[in-house]
């Protein structure tokens, strides 16, 4: 632009500032159309609790409409502004902004074009009445003056516990101590929603402990931090799992976390006409019961095993599990170890075998998406969370937010282009691949891994060294399904043999509402629904469209049933959102959800 | 100014350049004339291992041209600039440098007046061959490829756990694993020195756990972090002990650092000729047998209680005890109560007695400084460790190099004119302690606490609530030595009477070179001398000046033996240095020692 031009052209923030005040103006008057107006045709809202308390994305002036005839009134938001200064590129105007509504306080996420507003994240981040107690707000921990049979923090905190599931009850129960139930816990608790996570295994961080010994997290650090605490400069990229769990296990006691372990929920109940769950736990041979308000489960992404069933497992002499009840390669030595599956528990587990000498052949039944680490690192999520991230300014609450702002209806046109570098930054790579007959996909858009997990949670591999094994050809490939097992062999539909003194299952997890079944029964998972996945019409994620997770931190078609989990950093964001929704139900704040998802498939 | 005087007068930045820019030129033409001459006539130079491989404070030109005569050389200075835009006020220019040696980044402060130099601090950051694995350095974790015969982290750790103290020496073992020798651990363990903490309670934090059930930390959090790991947004500002002794617990864990329970030092004996100690440690019924090159004591400067002696003690029929042994207030609801003391100790103790309904006196033999914890928190240290410096900016690394660039000899100029304030701000409350008779004082120079704290380690009270008990007499207080015991009560030298079912002895902690005395004979403990105290002539801190805290965080007289100590700041701005000293000497970077001190006091 020339000199003359800037002074004629109104700056970023004044073109954004225009937008907000009218888009303010017309919320203030309730005038709908004229709000709706001040969106492009192809548009995307995307809210999270500030006005739908829901997480609803809707999309163009309708949705837009609907969303606002719905909640004005009662939300009655106000004070749009930016937080910094807009940016701008490529035509697009960005913003961070600030709002408020009648009960809360909210930031959020403005994409501008000529035409109108492209994308708006909206997403409530506090109660105005019940702020975090944190900052300027954090407790001060000792009472100071004098206070007559005072009782130590700690007394306080063992009666509390000894209360708690007897004579208090929670109002949340969550099942699931894994780092969703920690992350949702802490959060509670810093809210002071009583609350109640409970764990099966012995101790917090067991989730990961028993896993395979050569399991480190594939997701670098700056993604995973836990809510207030993050990991230290000094916490490597990669943390091994016996490290992710020595530090789940201490954020649970130094954040406070009201969390059982050894203990096993058998069965719950809701009562429609009084609003209450009936929640039994097995504990230290005791059977107590629980009656919270609310019920989330958080048993994880990888909870339900996926076993499947083939003729002949019964005559298998050999060993075989699956790939969550595998102990690692020790025992292996020297066998014929044969893996069913070509995803990331696979390659994981076959490498590990063959790093302790087994014989390992891999059994791939359908394509399988592998991104080497560093170019994921690198061009993935380097902008966002990073050390150059970090250095350059970039906060978690930012790096997530960010990432919330994507509508998942776009978010493949921005994924596809990182996905074209990769391929072209690790061609030689994939060329060895290809030659090894490793059967290689992009995502069915191209658009790669974080869509391939956000649709179905599955189907890729975080390449950190054994996709040059199979390339090599020091792991075995072999393609096609299983068609039965002998006494020592499997035996692929082809009729190729593999002889096996182990066979592994990785063939993945379920959905979560096959825990809503299993305690509740099968007409609450049913009417519940699906949990994960987008409706995408891609491979195992079929539609309609649903615009958001089905079920994930939102209002379920079950009151008083919830779903929360995810990788680390969903852990770690969505749990604020849910944590808030728990708060105002606990303080009596209306909750009006708009736009309720429905059920479209089972599971 | 006027604007035109603007133009003439040199800016902040252009007159600490120049005055750094001399000084470089002086130092790479190694005439220490010139560099001695920018140093006002009345200066200090505060060195922080970087030139001196010491802890060690210089005054005037001399005193920078006998530093510089003796290390000049050998450390080859270079690269002094200003980290950030320099400020100015009070015709003070104050400016925050970066600077270069032959093995060493640097970091420091400036104050310059129009005479030269007035305060320089120069400390050492980090070795250039070894800098610390973090932020951009932080280790991979999970090692990526395929290695055969991989151990995991988890196995790994436990190889190297079993090894440690049997086949694997330690390069440094550091007794006692409080906060001081976790701290220094923690750093050990980042800088890649092998060693081991050796601490005797059972559990990592049980030398907080221990203590009287209402301790809370009196010292604000921002004030208390740890390295690496602060404490989060929502940890309360005064920690329960129970708190801060989880944190310990899980800190030792996920800082990995090597840390030995229920294990008891019962011997150190140094072997002049070859540089080895020989540590024997009873661990589990078993005594093992170390030899490192360095043993720090890290003992605590509340570790070894001072238990006084006074005739009847044996004749006393009521319970008695030191206060680092006193259990808490619960078993003594109804029963009279003896308090000898006036300081932190006796305060909290005093209070929590009086809380659990006993009759509680508190016996004042000397005069005590009292400061409210709030205004200590405002007033003394609300600039650098408070909320509101966060949010302007601050960090706890410029907060400890703010504080470690005042020099001690001058401290006492900025410490009054704080007390002054808080005298005023809290008149009403010092007059009714005042009327109460208790015996208050501001430090032997008005200079308040931490003054008092770095002279004594003793002889104040962070009130938290306990004084005002005392002032209006629901702690009954008396005054005296005591004379003797009797079956039944405590007798002073006036001959007042004070029935007690208790005794407790709030008399304060002894130097930690007692603890060398019990390990390694009292010609060790003779050769190394008293720890603590600056020498500033004032009660409990005779002379002569020593310009640094005697034996802390520095080469001692014994070579191979160290302190490590102090308040959770000192433990965690001091271990770095002292961690960097124990790094060049594992790593063979000559350490010339400039300044060792001289022993002017056996204890």
């Amino acid at each position: 632009m020339t000199q003359m031009q800037d002074k004629v052209a109104p700056s970023a923030q004044s073109r954004v500032d225009d937008w907000l005040g009218r888009f303010e103006a017309a919320l203030a008057a309730r005038d709908i159309d004229a709000a709706a107006a001040l969106f492009a045709v192809d548009s995307f809202w995307r809210d999270l609790v500030a006005f739908t308390w829901n997480l609803k994305t809707v999309e163009g002036r309708d949705g837009a409409s609907g969303l606002l005839a719905a909640c004005l009134d009662s939300i009655d938001p106000s004070g749009f502004r930016t937080s910094e200064p807009p940016t701008e590129a490529d035509g697009v105007l960005e913003a961070w902004i600030e709002f408020e509504t009648a009960t809360g306080r909210g930031k959020g996420h403005l994409r501008l074009k000529a035409e109108g507003a492209w994308t708006l994240l909206t997403s409530l981040r506090e109660l105005k009445d019940f702020p975090e107690p944190r900052a300027e707000l954090r407790p001060k921990g000792a009472r100071h003056g004098a206070v007559a049979g005072r009782l130590s923090w700690a007394e306080e905190l063992e009666l509390e516990q000894d209360r708690l599931g007897r004579r208090d009850q929670p109002f949340v129960v969550v099942i699931g101590g894994g780092q969703g139930g920690i992350a949702l816990g802490a959060r509670l608790r810093q809210l002071g929603v009583p609350a109640l996570v409970v764990e099966r295994n012995a101790r917090a961080g067991d989730s990961w402990r028993n896993r395979y010994k050569s399991l480190c997290l594939h997701d670098p650090v700056w993604y995973d931090h836990l809510p207030y605490l993050p990991f230290p400069e000094n916490w490597p990229v990669f943390a091994p799992k016996d490290k992710i769990a020595d530090w789940l296990e201490m954020y649970t006691r130094v954040m406070e976390v009201p969390y059982w372990t050894s203990s096993e929920v058998t069965s719950a109940a809701y009562d429609e006409e009084t609003g209450y769950w009936s929640v039994t736990v097995r504990r230290d041979g005791e059977e107590i019961l629980l009656r919270p308000r609310h019920l989330v489960f958080a048993t994880g992404m990888s909870g339900k095993p996926n076993l499947p069933s083939f003729p002949g497992m019964d005559e298998f002499a050999g060993e075989q599990h699956h790939s969550s009840r595998h102990p690692g390669p020790d025992a292996y030595r020297g066998k014929k170890a044969v893996v069913i599956g070509s995803n990331n528990s696979a390659h994981d587990i076959c490498a590990a075998l063959w790093e302790h000498d087994a014989e390992v052949t891999m059994v791939q039944r359908s394509s399988t998406h592998i991104v080497k680490s560093d170019s994921l690192m690198e061009f993935g999520l380097g902008d966002l969370y990073s050390e150059r991230a970090v250095r350059s300014g970039m906060t978690t609450e930012k790096a997530d937010m960010a990432f919330a702002s994507l509508p998942y209806r776009i978010m493949p046109e921005f994924q596809i282009p990182i996905y074209q570098k990769i391929r072209e930054h690790d061609a030689e790579f994939y060329e060895r691949l290809a030659k090894a007959g490793f059967q290689h996909d992009w995502g069915d858009d191209g658009s790669g891994l974080f869509l391939k997990y956000l649709r179905r949670g599955s189907g890729y591999y975080i390449d950190v060294g054994a996709a040059d094994l199979v390339a090599n050809g020091e792991i075995r490939l072999a393609h096609g399904q299983v068609d039965h097992l002998t006494r020592d062999s499997v035996i692929l539909g082809d009729g190729t043999e593999l002889p096996a003194d182990l066979v592994v299952y990785a063939t993945g997890y379920g959905s979560m509402n096959g825990w809503v079944a299993d305690l509740c029964g099968q007409a609450m998972a049913d009417r519940v629904g699906k949990c994960w996945g987008l409706g995408s019409e891609t491979t195992k994620d079929p539609g309609p469209w649903e615009g958001e997770q089905r079920n994930m931190w939102k209002p379920t078609q079950q009151p008083g049933l919830w779903f929360h989990g995810g990788n680390l950093h969903q852990s770690r964001h969505y749990s604020l959102y849910l944590a808030l929704q728990l708060k105002a139900r606990y303080e009596g704040i209306p909750t009006p959800v708009y736009g309720l998802q429905e059920v479209h498939h089972l599971s």
